[in-house]
C-alpha cells in the first residue's frame, strides 16, 4: 500500500515534489496546503500542469484532512527554525510524522539547542518522528562526506565544495543568490541576511557530531561573483558588473586548527560546476562528481527517500546521522 | 574505556590491523590468534614490526582468552563462507560478537540463503551480532553507491569500476590476481576458482535489496590482463606477455535488462587506477574516486569503523544495509 503524504507549501519545490510523488509507486499525495490564498481552492494537479488531481489546496491540515487519513507530512515552507517549528508543531498535534526541507532544522542541536529539545520533547510527546533533510545540507556536504569516512583510518581535515551553475535552478533559488543584483543592492541584501544558502554550519555540525570532534569555533563569509561579461541562461541575462551569484564559506575550528572546510558557490554561467569531497588523512580520498547533482531533483528525491526510513524510525526529532542510510528504495 | 579485541588471524591483513587498531584510542587487542603453527608462541607486535606488545599469538581463543576479557572479535582468515562459518561459530559460543572481513560472507542471503539463516539463529540464541565488510565487497561496490542513490528520483542502472593498480597491494592480494603468471598457468588457476576476486556477486545482491529490486540472473566473467611490456614493480616485475592481472566483470540482470555492471580490474602497473560509480536515472550521477582507494587501508579502516556499530546491534547475522551507516568515529 502506498504511503499517503500531506504536502505542506505548495511553491516551486513542493509542486516538483507532487510530480516526484506521483511517479513513484510507493507514495502518493492525499492534501494539499498553502497559506497563500492565491493557492487556496485550486487543484494541486493543475497547479503542478499535471491535469486535475482532486485535490485542492486547503488554508491547514484540519480544513482538509481527517485523523488517519494521511501517514505523513512532507513539509516545504521556509528555511529557518523560528517559523518552521510552530508549522512542524501543528502537524505533530495531528499525530502525523513530519519530513521538512527547512535547512535550519537538519542540525540545530548547536546553533538553537532549545528549540530542538523542545521540538524532540514534543515530537516525543505525540509519538512521531520529524527529520529535516535535502541535498545540502542534509546529503552533499555532510552524509556524504560522512559516508566516505567509512574507509578512514585517521582524518586531518575534510573540504567540501558544491559548485553549481544556478542558470537552471528555480526562482527562489537564483533570488537567494542575488543573481542579476547589482552590487550595491547585493549588499544591502545580505546585511538582512536574505541572500545566504542556509546550512553551512548545520552540515559543518552534523559532520562533527558523527566523526565525535568538539569544535570550538565556527566561521562563515558571503562574497557576491561579479559577471565579468553579459552571461544569458534561460531565465534571465546578467549585465556586465552586476552580481551573478554568490560564493560562501564556512570554516571549522579545533584548537585553531581549520578542521571543516565548505565552499558554497553557486552563479548564473558558472563554468565548472562540480561536487567535490576531500578528506585528507589515511588513505587521502578525493571524490568528484562533475558537473554536480543538480538541487532541485536531488532536494525532491532525497525527502521522498527519507519518508520509509522516517516511518519506521522511533519518535522524537531526528537528524540524518540518527537514522539509517537514506537511499532510493521502491519499497 | 577502549574496546577490546581479540584478533584471529595473523597474516598479512591481520598484521595491518594490529597497526591501526594501536593507532586508535579508542580501540585495543587484547589476544591473537592464529592456526598456524609457525607464528604461535610469537609476540603479535614483533610479528607486526611494532615492538613488543606481550600477546602472545595463541592456537585458538579458548586458549588464550577467558569470559569477559575481550568485547569483540575481529576475523581476517578465510574469503569462502563454507570455512568461516565454523571459525565464527566457535567465537559465538564463547559471546562474543565478530566482525570479519569475509568477502561470501559480506551477502550471503542469496547465494548461501541456508547456512546465512543457521549462522544467524546461532548469532541470535547466544545472543551476538556477526558481520562482515571490507572495502569491497562491503564499501565501494556496494554501501558506498547505494548511499548516492540518496538523491535519486528514478534509477535505470548502476555501474560501478573499480581500476587498482596493485603494485603496492599485500602479497596474498598479488597472488589472487594472478600478477606474474603464464597465461597457462592463469587459465588452470582460473578454473580452480583461486584467482578470482570474491565478492561481485554478494556486491549486487546487497545493492538490489537495499533497492528492492528482484535480480534474475547474474553473470561473472575473468579475464587476463596480460602485460605488453616490461612492467617493474615495487614487489615483482612482470615479463612481456605474462599475466599482469585480472579483470573481471559482474552483470546483474532484471527482465533481460542488465541493471547492475561491476568491473573489477587489477593489475600490476594499471595505468589509470580509479573507482567510479554511475548512476542512470534521474537525476544522472557520476561519482569518481580519481586514483581509487587503496584497498588494504579501507579494509582495515572500515573493519574498525564498524566495530562500534557492531556493538550497538541487534544479535544475528547483519550485513552492512541492515546497520546504521558506518563512518570514522573517534567514539
Amino acid at each position: 500500500m502506498a504511503i499517503r503524504i500531506a504536502q505542506i507549501g505548495i511553491g516551486p519545490l513542493g509542486r516538483k515534489m507532487t510530480a516526484y510523488i506521483l511517479a513513484r509507486p510507493n507514495l502518493e499525495v492525499v492534501a494539499a496546503v498553502d497559506t497563500d490564498p492565491s493557492l487556496q481552492g485550486r487543484d494541486l494537479g493543475e497547479l503542478c500542469s499535471l491535469g486535475t488531481l482532486k485535490i485542492l489546496v486547503a488554508p491547514s491540515l484540519e480544513a482538509t484532512l481527517r485523523r488517519g487519513q494521511a501517514d505523513v507530512a512532507l513539509l516545504t515552507t521556509v528555511s529557518d527554525l523560528i517559523r518552521v517549528i510552530p508549522q512542524i508543531e501543528e502537524v505533530l498535534q495531528l499525530g502525523l510524522p513530519v519530513v521538512t526541507t527547512c535547512e535550519e532544522l537538519t542540525y540545530p542541536w548547536i546553533t538553537a539547542p532549545e528549540l530542538a529539545a523542545r521540538l524532540d520533547k514534543k515530537a516525543k510527546d505525540l509519538g512521531v518522528a520529524v527529520l529535516a533533510t535535502g541535498v545540502n545540507p542534509g546529503f552533499m556536504m555532510d552524509t556524504l562526506p560522512i559516508s566516505l569516512t567509512a574507509v578512514s583510518q585517521k582524518i586531518e581535515a575534510i573540504k567540501i565544495s558544491r559548485i553549481q551553475d544556478a542558470s537552471h535552478r528555480r526562482l527562489p533559488f537564483r533570488q537567494k543568490i542575488g543573481a542579476g543584483l547589482e552590487l550595491r543592492e547585493f549588499e544591502e541584501k545580505k546585511k538582512t541576511g536574505v541572500l545566504r544558502h542556509v546550512g553551512l554550519t548545520e552540515s559543518m555540525h552534523m559532520i562533527a557530531a558523527r566523526l565525535g570532534w568538539t569544535i570550538d569555533s565556527i566561521e562563515e563569509s558571503i562574497s557576491p561573483i561579479m559577471a565579468d561579461r553579459s552571461i544569458v541562461s534561460e531565465a534571465l541575462t546578467i549585465q556586465p558588473g552586476r552580481v551573478a551569484g554568490v560564493q560562501q564559506i564556512g570554516k571549522a575550528f579545533i584548537d585553531s586548527n581549520e578542521k571543516i572546510t565548505l565552499i558554497f558557490r553557486a552563479s548564473i554561467g558558472e563554468a565548472h560546476p562540480e561536487d567535490t569531497v576531500e578528506i585528507f588523512g589515511e588513505p587521502n580520498i578525493l571524490s568528484t562528481i562533475p558537473g554536480g547533482v543538480h538541487g532541485d531533483i536531488a532536494t525532491s528525491a532525497i525527502a521522498l527517500n527519507a519518508i520509509p526510513i522516517l516511518l519506521r524510525a522511533e519518535p522524537g526529532l531526528k537528524t540524518m546521522i540518527d537514522l539509517p542510510r537514506v537511499a532510493f528504495s521502491l519499497m
